[in-house]
C-alpha cells in the first residue's frame, strides 16, 4: 500500500468509525454469538480465494477442538508449504512442517486484499463479535471507554512507532510521558514527590493496573533484601546496592521468608503478584461493618503473626476502590502499621477509582491526603474511567531508585551516551519489559482536549446516575442495595420483601438472575461475591461511566433486570 | 468532540502521516535534540493559554531538575488546586495538594484545545524528537517498523477498546487472535503442537520479548516445582498440579535452588528475567569458532557443576539470532541436555530472527526443525523486522498446560458461563497482566494485505543488501567485518590495514568512531561488545530490515561511516 492508498483507505476506515459510534446505540451492547464464531468463519490457513472452494466440512474425528474442527483443506488440492520457493525446499525445511497435520496446506500465490474487503470483513466478522465496552449501556467489570480524542493520538503514536525503551529511541516519546504524567499527578492532587519534576520520584505509564502492581511487588521485595542486607552488613542506608549487590546468601534465606499482604476484596492483581513471583499473599479479612475496608488492626496482626512465625513482611497492597464495592482501605491505619517494619512497602491500588481524585469533593472519601502521606507507589488506569483507551496505566512512585535498583539491567548493546551521562530517564529502567509504546500521546490529547473541567464533568456525570439509580433501587420492590454508591459503582441483590430468605438461598436466587442477565443482549452486568468472616454475598454490580450514558440508559437496563427479577423470583417461589 | 468533529480531525490525522511519510526521505534519521529539549517547551501545569503570560524563569535554587527548573507559576496569581470546586474545598483536599510546591498551580478553567492545534504541536514539538525507525536509513538495534495495514488495523482497534481479558469481554478478540496465531505457525512452519487448534499448544499476543521470556520462566519455574512436587509425593504424571498445589516447604527449599541458563549473547531478557524473579541466570560463555552460539557441551557443563553444588537446573534460554550478531545457538544439543533432566524447560528466543523461518531457504540455518523437536516455547516479534507496529510479539506454546497452571487466578468477579465451561480461551490465564489490547487485528490486516510472498519478498529484501554491504565493506580499506551477515545483520570494525593493532587498541579506536557516529544527525546505528574467554571485541552493528530501505540507502550511510572512520584514524594515528 502506497502512501496515497492508505490515505484512501485511511479516509474510509474513519468514516467506518463514525458509521459505528453513529450506530451504537441501536446495537445491543453485549456480542451475540456463540463460542467459535469467527473461527468457524475463517480459513484456518492463509486467506486465499481460490482456496474456499476447497474447503470441505469438519473431519471432527481426526481433531479435538477449535479451527481444525470447522474447516480442513482438501489433500487432494495441496501442493506444498510456503510460496514459490517450493522447488528449492530443503529436507530440513519440509521437515519442519507440521508433521501431524493430515494434510499439506496450500498457501501459494495468496492473493492481496485490498484494504475494502478486509474492512468489510471487519464490519461482517468482527463486529458482531465485539462486545461494545463504548456503549452508554455497558455496566459490567469498569468503564473501559476510549473518546475520539485518544484513538487520535493513538493514530499518530502508531505513525512514529519505535520500542521507546531508551531516551535516544525518541526522545519525545520519554520527555512527553514525564511531562503529562506530571501533569496528571497535579490534577489528581498527588505528593510532589511523585512528580518526575521532583527529581527522585516520578510517574511512567504501564499497560495494565497488574503490571503496575507487579512492578511494585519486585521493587518492595529488592528493597526489602536491601534493607536485610544492610542491616547484616552495616551498610549505611545512603549506600545503593543493586539487586546484584544483595548478597546470594541473604537472598535464598529471606526471599523465601517474605511475605505480602492485601484483603480478600484486594484485586487478584495481588494474588497473581504473589504467583508469579512465588510469594505469598495473605488475603486479610474484611467486615461488612468496615464497608469491606481493610483496617490496620487486621494488618497489624497478621504481621505479627507472621513475625512470630519467623517470616518478614515486605508488602501491602491497600486498595482506593475495590472491585467488588468500591471499599476504600483504611490507608492512614495500614500506613501506620507499614511505618513500624523498616522492610515494609505501600502499594496502593486505585486502577478504577483513582481517576476521581480530579474531583477535589471526593479526595476525603478517597483518602488522598493518607495515600499522599504514606504510600510508596500508586497506580491508576487512565484507561479505565479516564477518557483513555487501553493501554493507559499511570504508575507512580514516591522514589524512582526503587524502580531502578531493582530493574536495571544494561547491556553494552543498550548503552547510550545520554544514559551514561544520567541525563536522561531510560523508562526500560522503570519496568518490566524493554519495549514500550508510545502511550504518552493519547493522553496528552485527551488532557488538552477535554481540560481538567472536562474530566470531571464526564466524572461527576458517572457518580450522578450511580446516585439516581441507588434512589430508584430503594424504591424498587425485591430490590436491595448491598454496597452503597461508591462513585459510579454500586452492587444489589434481589430479594424477597415479604418473609426474607436466608443469605444462602437469596444467593441461589441471584445466581439464578445473573445467569438469566448474562443471556440478555441489551445488559453487561457482571457479578461479585462479597465475603467476610460473617457473611457470605452473591451480588450484582452496576458500574456507570460510559462517555455518553444517560439517565435513560440505567433506567433501561435496570428495567430488564426488574422484569428478569419478578421471573426469578416466580421461579424460585414455584 | 462528536462524531463529525472526529471525522474532520481524522482525515487531518491521516493527512499528517501521509505528509510524514512523503518527507520521511529528506529527514535526517536522527532525533537532533539535546535531553530537555521537549520538558523546557511544554508547560508543567495544565496547557493553558491565558496561563502562559505568567510563567516566570527558571528559579534553580528551589529545584534539582527537569520541569520546575524550567517554567514556574507565578504565585501571585495562584488561587487554588483543581477547577471550579474551588469554593467547596474541604480541608483535606487543601491537605493533599502538594505540600512541597513553592506555589499553588492555576488549574482553573484550561480551555479546550481544539484538534488542529494539537496536531499543529505534534508536527513542530514532537516530530523534532522522533527517531525515524521507519526511515529508509534506519539501521540502529532492530528494523521496527511498521506499515500503513498494521496503522488501519490499530485504528480498528482503538476504535472497539476493550481490555479483553476474557473471551466474553469480547469474543471477536480472542478468537481473531487464536486464528491469526495457527496462521503465523504456519507460515513460520512452527510444529502443529504450537497450534491452538492442536487442543494441547497456541499461540497468544504479548507486548514484547521481555515479556513473553519472562512468562516463559515462570511457567517453567512452576512446572519443575511441580516434577519435584510429584516426584517428593508420588503423583501421576497426570495430575494436574496447579501452582497453589505445590506444597509450600517444597516451593521454599526448592526455590532458592533453581538456576537458568542461557548465553553471554543471550539478549537481556534473560538476565533481566532472572532478577525479576530473583533468581540466577548464568550467563554460559561462547566461542568465536562456534560463530558466538551456545553449544549443548557447555550447557551440559555448568548444569553438572550446579547439581553438584545441590541446585537445580530449571531454564535454557536458546536464540535464535543473537542481537549482538546473529548467531544461532545449537539448538538440538541444547535440547539433547535439556531431556536428561525432567525439571528443565526449553525457550527459544527469536525475537529479531525468527520472522525469517518464513523463508524457506533460511529454516535450515535458523534450526527451524530443532525448534520443532525441542522448544517447550518460543518467542518472535512481528513488531521487529515483521511489518507490524509495537507491539506484536509471537508467544507460542507447546503446551498451554504449561501457562495456565502457572497464571490462572479467577476471582469471583471475572467468572464466566464459557470460562467456567472450559469452552473458551481467556487469555488472561496464558499472560502476566489481565487486560490486553486487541492486537490481532494489526496482525490480520497486514497478513492478509501482503501475503505470504509479500512478507517473504520484504524479507529476503533485507537479506539481500546485507550482502551487497558485506561485500562492499571486504572492499573497504581499514574496514573489516566481525560477524557475517546473519539475515539482515552483520558487525564491522574499523581496523589499521597495515600494521595491525591489537583488539584493546582497536576497541578504543572502534570506540571513537562510535561516538562520532553519534553525533552524526545521518546515520542511525548502534554498538556491541562481543565476547568471549578468548577475545572481547567492540564493534558496530548494521541491521538492515527497513520497509523502504535501498541500497542507496545502505550505501550512503556507510560511505559516512567511511568518512567518520578516516578521521577516527587519523586522530588515533596523531
Amino acid at each position: 500500500m502506497d502512501v496515497e492508498e492508505f490515505r484512501k483507505a485511511g479516509y474510509a476506515a474513519i468514516d467506518q468509525i463514525c458509521d459505528y459510534y453513529n450506530t451504537l446505540p441501536e446495537r445491543n451492547v453485549k456480542a451475540e454469538v456463540e463460542p467459535g464464531y469467527l473461527v468457524k468463519q475463517l480459513p484456518m490457513a492463509w486467506p486465499n480465494a481460490s482456496q474456499k472452494k476447497r474447503f470441505q466440512k469438519p473431519r471432527t474425528d481426526m481433531w479435538p477442538t477449535g479451527l481444525l474442527s470447522s474447516w480442513v483443506v482438501d489433500p487432494g488440492d495441496a501442493h506444498g508449504p510456503v510460496g514459490e520457493a517450493d522447488a528449492s525446499l530443503s529436507l530440513p525445511s519440509l521437515l519442519v512442517f507440521p508433521p501431524r497435520l493430515p494434510f499439506a496446506l496450500s498457501l501459494t500465490a495468496p492473493p492481496r486484499h485490498v484494504p475494502v474487503e478486509i474492512a468489510a470483513d471487519f464490519q461482517s466478522k468482527i463486529i458482531p463479535g465485539i462486545t461494545h465496552w463504548q456503549h452508554g449501556k455497558f455496566f459490567g467489570y469498569f468503564p473501559g471507554i476510549v473518546t475520539f480524542e485518544s484513538i487520535l493520538g493513538d493514530m499518530y503514536s502508531s505513525s512514529v512507532t519505535n520500542p521507546g525503551f531508551n531516551w535516544t529511541c525518541s526522545p519525545a516519546c520519554t520527555e512527553l510521558e514525564q511531562v503529562v504524567m506530571d501533569w496528571m499527578a497535579q490534577i489528581l492532587g498527588l505528593d510532589s514527590d511523585f512528580l518526575t519534576s521532583s527529581g527522585h520520584g516520578g510517574g511512567t505509564i504501564g499497560n495494565s493496573a497488574s503490571e503496575c502492581a507487579l512492578t511494585a511487588t519486585i521493587a518492595a521485595r529488592e528493597r526489602a533484601l536491601r534493607t536485610i542486607a544492610r542491616q547484616s552488613n552495616g551498610y549505611s542506608d545512603a549506600d545503593s546496592l543493586t539487586p546484584i549487590d544483595v548478597p546470594t546468601a541473604i537472598r535464598q534465606e529471606h526471599t523465601k521468608k517474605l511475605v505480602m499482604y492485601g484483603s480478600t476484596q484486594t484485586h487478584s492483581l495481588g494474588v497473581k503478584a504473589g504467583v508469579i513471583l512465588g510469594m505469598p499473599f495473605r488475603s486479610l479479612p474484611v467486615h461488612v461493618e468496615d464497608g469491606y475496608a481493610l483496617r490496620g488492626d487486621t494488618l497489624k496482626k497478621a504481621i505479627e503473626e507472621d513475625i512470630a512465625k519467623g517470616l518478614t513482611p515486605f508488602m501491602v497492597i491497600g486498595t482506593v476502590g475495590t472491585t467488588s464495592s468500591g471499599a476504600v482501605d483504611y490507608i492512614a491505619e495500614l500506613g501506620e502499621v507499614v511505618k513500624q517494619y523498616p522492610t515494609m512497602f505501600m502499594h496502593v491500588d486505585a486502577a478504577w477509582a483513582g481517576i476521581a481524585f480530579a474531583l477535589p469533593e471526593q479526595r476525603e472519601r478517597l483518602r488522598l491526603a493518607e495515600v499522599n502521606k504514606y504510600a510508596d507507589s500508586f497506580c491508576t488506569n487512565a484507561h479505565k474511567w479516564g477518557l483513555v483507551g487501553f493501554d493507559c496505566s499511570l504508575f507512580f512512585v514516591r522514589d524512582r531508585r526503587d524502580l531502578t535498583e531493582a530493574l536495571d539491567v544494561t547491556p553494552a548493546f543498550l548503552r547510550t551516551k545520554e544514559g551514561d551521562a544520567g541525563t536522561v530517564i531510560d523508562y526500560r529502567n522503570w519496568q518490566l519489559s524493554l519495549g514500550r509504546r508510545f502511550r504518552s500521546i493519547k493522553l496528552w490529547f485527551v488532557l488538552r482536549s477535554y481540560g481538567v473541567e472536562g474530566l470531571q464533568k464526564h466524572l461527576r456525570s458517572g457518580v450522578n446516575l450511580c446516585g439516581e439509580l441507588a434512589k430508584h433501587i430503594e424504591q424498587t420492590p425485591n430490590f436491595e442495595i448491598v454496597t452503597p454508591p461508591s462513585l459510579g459503582l454500586l452492587s444489589f441483590r434481589l430479594v424477597n420483601d415479604g418473609e426474607r430468605a436466608s443469605d444462602e438461598e437469596l444467593n441461589k436466587l441471584n445466581a439464578d438472575l445473573n445467569n438469566r442477565l448474562a443471556h440478555h443482549p441489551e445488559v453487561m452486568l457482571t457479578q461479585t461475591l462479597l465475603k467476610t468472616p460473617e457473611s457470605e454475598i452473591f451480588c450484582i454490580r452496576f458500574a456507570i461511566g460510559g462517555r455518553t450514558t444517560t439517565l435513560d440508559d440505567v433506567k433501561h437496563v435496570f428495567s430488564v433486570v426488574e422484569a428478569e427479577g419478578k421471573a426469578a423470583l416466580s421461579a424460585w417461589k414455584a
